[in-house]
């Protein structure tokens, strides 16, 4: 088996320059958490637009051996080391969430992320409200009667930062969204979610929900629209950029 | 934030970079997968000693931002990948197994791996026997009773061909052991779990367990010991290497 043991060379050559590339990156991930920490402003660890363009320019270089999925599952172990090395953050979770739903959190952020549940949604609210690093998940707003999270007096000044799953399949809604006291970076390619008291007929805005005189719509780039009120951006690198502006 | 841009754009590089590696690595697992099954004898796919060498080797270059822990989530990754690529193992376990033995076997292999559970412990041993690429996780022989697998008649001809978790706290001993219907490769540095029908006084020699003529030993390069029936070998990077041959 001489060929067998060529190849496994070639391997470990791989692996040690990986290895090497790792604890570069992980140099560089600590000086941007002291120079985060130095701007109050840049704080927060989680900051899934700058993840959403990490991976929308590497999926450009997926092959066969190597999908979306793969690159996916690969980094997002380098965020969540990335993410400790810097101080680590804490997710907050309905203690009825749903196995299944539990299950996108852990393939979304790791399996080793810390996870805590809460019983009333309202101190849910206030904690996050007092920690740029704890985060809420809290179902998509959809036709499922859940507990309307988004008409919660305490929702107020706060924002949707990401939907999970990332990968979303064809036709199929988010399930989860990740609400923060952080204000969402807008950029080109990012997807909002909206709330109006009126019915509005665009299409380029897609309702989400409708509650008595809320409705909840989901877009891109509509940020100007009069009758829209603005709840959060999430990254959402499938979606193609929109910049009508009606 | 021009600093913040620029880290960012050393990340951005050193990304591509892993990716492009990452691609590589996948292509040679692809020819060693076809290598492998040319050649009969080596068709396996689940190769712990390989991993272990592997990640031994890469222990050697950890650093206090990038820990042997860190190593393993990652490399955990890789391993999936490329046994997926190569065709996918199948892990058999009972279904009284407990949910922190779960999370041992998808700490060390990965939480998207394929798992069946079994009901009666004779058909499963039969069931590994027809196929390589189906393995049995059983716990690690100790002295909590459990089912005595190791001295089930269907274990004969089967192996032993590595313990989890891989990475060992001090003083602690491994939680389960993987089976297989292929012979463990015997290298320096692997550890082996022995049966005898007499006791011996070895300092060599660790006793795991003893029910009634049956005894288990544990320890590393005694193949040569007269009085012990060799039941398989694990990867054992903690272990020291012994060339003691009594």
């Amino acid at each position: 088996m001489k060929n067998l043991d060529k190849l496994r060379k070639k391997i470990d050559l791989i692996d040690d320059k990986i290895l090497e590339l790792l604890k570069n990156r992980s140099k560089i991930a600590l000086d941007i958490g002291n120079l985060k920490s130095k701007n109050s402003k840049n704080s927060n660890l989680f900051r899934p637009e700058r993840q959403m363009k990490i991976l929308s320019r590497l999926f450009l270089n997926k092959n066969s051996l190597f999908s979306e999925q793969d690159i996916l599952s690969f980094w997002k172990e380098i965020f969540f080391h990335q993410t400790n090395l810097q101080g680590g953050i804490e997710f907050l979770i309905s203690e009825t969430l749903k196995k299944s739903e539990k299950k996108i959190i852990f393939d979304a952020f790791g399996y080793n992320i810390v996870i805590k549940t809460y019983k009333s949604l309202d101190k849910a609210f206030l904690k996050i409200k007092k920690n740029k690093n704890k985060l809420l998940i809290l179902p998509y707003p959809d036709k499922v009667k859940r507990d309307y999270w988004w008409i919660n007096k305490n929702f107020k000044d706060l924002f949707i930062i990401s939907v999970i799953p990332f990968l979303k399949k064809k036709n199929s809604t988010p399930k989860l969204v990740v609400v923060s006291k952080d204000k969402p970076i807008l950029e080109g390619n990012n997807s909002f979610i909206y709330l109006s008291q009126i019915s509005i007929k665009d299409k380029s805005l897609k309702k989400i929900h409708q509650l008595k005189s809320n409705y909840l719509y989901a877009s891109a780039n509509l940020l100007n629209y009069n009758e829209l009120k603005f709840l959060g951006a999430y990254p959402d690198f499938k979606l193609k950029k929109n910049n009508e502006k009606n």
